[in-house]
């Protein structure tokens, strides 16, 4: 034989923020892994967006972290300015962003994926899945031919495949910023009966800070205080100086240019094939959308601290090139903008993730894995998350433990999962909070709370960092305690307390718990009359207060994930012949031969599968038991 | 119109270290200068050897430097280990070597480019090339159709027209690291009339530091005492903790591999067709034609202090990837290596550099200049001294100024453009110290004093730079003078000096001047029988030490300069017939005509052109003056 053959545990396709987490978690669980990238330099390489976080999205990257995931940690030592989204709403919904230096973080988290034992990274194209007469995974095959045995493959290879970026009739098959295409695995997976879909996703253009007029544009901060995205990070670390970002306004002018060239966009010429992101419009899907709208928000952002490139967020395009000149000179303080790189939409293959089970891994293939766009969502966080959760599930697969199968009633990467997995997926998939049905429970700051024991449980988090959770637990229970019992009796000082804050006074005596369950009060500010308080964290601190004010809340919520988890409990069996179930609709057993549920649960989220036919079902699969 | 047209002084193509100095000459001397690139990230970019300098390459450098480049700066920013090379040898060839940090090396040149007023970078590739009916450069048109109007433009293309890499059967077409090849700029270059070549040049594999065995190799440090390659950098600056390169060798075992597999080599398969550099030999080219010796150095460099890459200089090859990995466990260190980018080969159109005259400007193509390996050179020092005479060039005719031409007896930048211009270019060009005729003046710690004047003429030197300079100058002068006049007496304490230096004593008084040309001492050593010696800065008193050392040598090459000046002098006009000139021999008449020469002194470098010949021009010219 002329080619190489290498055995290995574990091979991770692509390096995007899917594939960093998916090969961590499979070398740090002690597998043999190999990581191919089509560039060694585009490791983590950010390709739209300059930050991690965001609405729902940060809760998924510390949810990630809980678990013993990358990217927080990066995000924590490479940004550049950070802020905790939603802080006049409830904490459900508390999110934390982070403005990235897109350098840095790749050349960091490039530094952790080379100094990881067991890891070791190729520059290659891996264009074959090989597979056994079974049609269980064997290994891949490189674009040199080199055969790399292996137990488990992940595939993340984001919006490489057969990639096509694209602005008005203009259009080159290449990935973002001029690197090569994957042009092979398509091929190989359709081979092996796998559904391929084509997505399309879009960028806006960088521009020249020097080209910018600042005054015209409204100065956006950072947080005064910033909270870490990993849990394991020393908040006083991240205090550090920020950039800022600047936010400016499309107007009827840049709607008026837009509106004249819709017929040049590629969208709607045709050109495009891909379906795009609907919760991440482009600017001409915007205008069109919302037609009555007479202005949207732009967002100029730093690329990093060593570049004078800005990021025009909200602003994404495949107009033509003289289009997006136009348009973005009409936007206050981007009248002179010299375009450095054009916006452009980017087409590429992806999977119908109904092949997928909850574990990410290929119902028909099995030892494939995969995670990111390829799977058909958006988003870094996404990615990462899903990256993150297939890698240790191909680790499981190979160590013959159980895989990890995260629901929806413990976190957004749950919910993120299961959407994919079971719901009719025609478009980029984004993470939403409105998503997530036991939002009040799956909150950004007990991420630790609901996840680290897992994450110690698969073996991605130390002991040490194990021990501290139950402390914090510990602390937080017994605090929650004290509170409740300690009682408040309407002396002076707590009136004169109550007054100053706006509260009610007392008629009689109370306990502290019922004063936190105030809306105008909180746990922190009322250390005040809160003799016998003892030294805690802060971070348990907020959990006390939360806890015990949407006390109420949170219990029924409870309640109803336990209803949940009765559906979700109740299995179905893998060689269930729905031909059998004789009243259950053709629709139903149509879908459900598509979808191939797991559990009843699952069942019930399938579109076109309703309570009835869910009825029928039950009563089918009781009847057959045992 | 539907596609943008914009308006500048000058279009550079390609950010390569070509490209980086012709567009930072133009911006800094004032013009409106675009530079192309196809990747923003790739700017700087070096895809080989992870360093700068070296034999005459420093001398480059310094030069370079000398004339308000960019290169020698950048370098002294983010260097991890430098060595003067040579330094046993006489000051004629030492020259300066540094290790770069890739990464940060292109990270701060991309920095000083985003920062240089007048200057714009955009990410698009350029594929044509505009001209009025005379043929003249009027612009140049991108991919996606928009139309830049420049009075000059400069081609910097490198590796990158209609790229591609092979090893074994494998190839891709793509430049270096899988990024997008330019594939359309050949076919106009060639509808211009410009005669177009394939080159062929390859790189090393880079292994992963964690599988190297150093304790198998030698360690290779740095100097103690690091001298910077810019006459402007700070030398206390320049004084860090340095990186370690280290040696190795390989082996009877190395070559029989390589022996016995060169069949599937594709150059000697017949896949590669392009002509690769002599001078910087792929290890199967090294075994071949070396095949008496049986081992080569193997120099093993960090390609960075963030990464754990080790680029394996010496060791460059396009042998597959089976063999690859078969060749290179057989050095000693090398036992376990782990591959992470595979060697090469990567063939590229270029020009034959006859197209171009002494201002890199073309001939057929008023307006058009260019540099770099697009020239028909290899090297990232060759590269970025050519970038920068076209780019002052370029800048001198938009200027309505004249052009820098800079000859042989001046500087190693002369000698290789006049190489380029004026020899037969059948592979990559090297730069080498025995290119140089004149090489005892053409020093690389005297290139400021060569040079400085120069490129403050052009304009890229400050008034202050330029005014320390004439301080220095005079400061050398001075001493000189003091020490040619200075006698010493030969009194017990001189005699006592020549003895402890292994001199032979004094027989009467002589001149401090006299002593310093003994080789066995040097103006240094003599402070301490020097009484009245003032205070110099340690560049001046190494200036004197060799100008006093080496008098008599560099007095003979300088009346050795004057000669070939006046060759040089003697033009030849534009339009001479040389058909006209009776008895010229067919063959010089065929070369004269092919290459244009402008003197007497290019015409005789010719290869084809006989001394004979010259004689036959020169009465010609002489008969035919007025």
């Amino acid at each position: 034989m002329n080619t190489i053959t290498e055995n290995v545990d574990v091979v991770v396709v692509g390096a995007g923020h899917a594939g960093c987490e998916a090969a961590l978690a499979c070398a740090r669980l002690g597998l043999k892994t190999q990581l191919f990238t089509v560039s060694v330099e585009s490791i983590a390489m950010m390709p739209c967006n300059p930050n991690i976080g965001g609405t729902s999205k940060g809760h998924l990257v510390r949810e990630l972290d809980a678990l013993g995931g990358e990217m927080g940690k990066n995000i924590d030592k490479t940004f550049i300015q950070s802020k905790m989204l939603n802080q006049s709403k409830g904490p459900a919904v508390h999110s934390l962003r982070a403005q990235a230096d897109k350098a840095e973080y790749s050349k960091e988290m490039r530094k952790v994926l080379e100094n990881t034992e067991n890891l070791t990274i190729r520059q290659q194209e891996v264009t074959e899945i090989l597979t056994d007469e079974d049609g269980k995974l064997t290994g891949v095959k490189t674009y040199s031919g080199a055969v790399y045995n292996c137990k488990a493959c992940i595939l993340c290879t984001g919006t490489y495949l057969r990639a096509r970026c694209i602005y008005g009739d203009v259009s080159t098959y290449t990935g973002p910023n001029g690197l090569q295409a994957a042009n092979y695995l398509t091929d190989s997976l359709k081979a092996h009966g796998i559904e391929m879909r084509r997505f399309k996703t879009g960028t806006p253009a960088r521009i020249d800070k020097r080209s910018i007029d600042f005054s015209k544009m409204e100065e956006q901060f950072g947080d005064e205080r910033v909270v870490p995205f990993s849990f394991t990070t020393d908040p006083e670390s991240v205090q550090i100086d920020q950039a800022s970002c600047w936010l400016t306004y499309t107007n009827e002018k840049t709607h008026e240019i837009i509106r004249e060239n819709l017929d040049r966009s590629p969208l709607y010429s045709g050109m495009i094939e891909g379906t795009g992101p609907r919760y991440c419009p482009s600017i001409e899907d915007k205008v069109v959308r919302f037609a009555d709208k007479n202005r949207h928000q732009v967002f100029i952002e730093p690329e990093g601290l060593n570049t004078n490139e800005m990021y025009v967020g909200g602003m994404s395009s495949s107009l033509p090139e003289d289009v997006q000149y136009a348009m973005y000179r009409t936007v206050a303080g981007l009248e002179h903008a010299v375009i450095v790189r054009n916006a452009y939409a980017i087409e590429y293959d992806c999977i119908n993730p109904k092949e997928l089970d909850s574990s990410l891994e290929f119902k028909k293939l099995p030892g494939l894995f995969s995670g990111g766009q390829f799977n058909g969502s958006s988003g870094y966080e996404e990615a990462a998350a899903q990256g993150l959760v297939a890698g240790i599930n191909a680790a499981m697969k190979v160590l013959g433990r159980e895989p990890l199968i995260l629901d929806r009633s413990e976190c957004y990467i749950g919910v993120l999962i299961d959407d994919l997995v079971t719901k009719e997926n025609r478009e980029p998939y984004r993470m939403m909070t409105s998503r997530a049905e036991y939002r009040l429970l799956l909150r950004q700051d007990n991420a630790d709370l609901r996840l680290t024991k897992k994450g110690y449980e698969v073996g991605l988090i130390s002991e040490e960092r194990y021990q501290a959770l139950l402390r914090k637990e510990k602390e937080i229970e017994e605090e929650i305690k004290r509170v409740e019992h300690t009682n408040i009796g309407a002396n002076e000082k707590v009136q004169a307390f109550l007054e100053k804050h706006g509260s009610t006074p007392l008629k009689s005596g109370t306990t502290l718990g019922e004063l936190i369950r105030r809306p105008e009060l909180s746990y922190e500010e009322l250390a005040e009359i809160d003799e016998n308080r003892p030294e805690l964290r802060a971070d348990v601190q907020e959990q006390v207060n939360i806890e015990i004010k949407y006390e109420g809340y949170i219990q029924r919520q409870k309640r109803q994930v336990e209803q949940f988890k009765k559906l979700e409990t109740k299995k179905i069996p893998k060689d269930i012949d729905y031909d059998d179930v004789y009243s259950l609709r053709l629709e139903a057993k149509q879908k459900l031969k598509e979808y191939e549920p797991t559990s009843i649960g699952q069942a019930s989220r399938i579109s076109g599968v309703s309570p009835a036919d869910i009825s029928v079902l039950l009563v089918y699969l009781e009847s057959h038991r045992g």
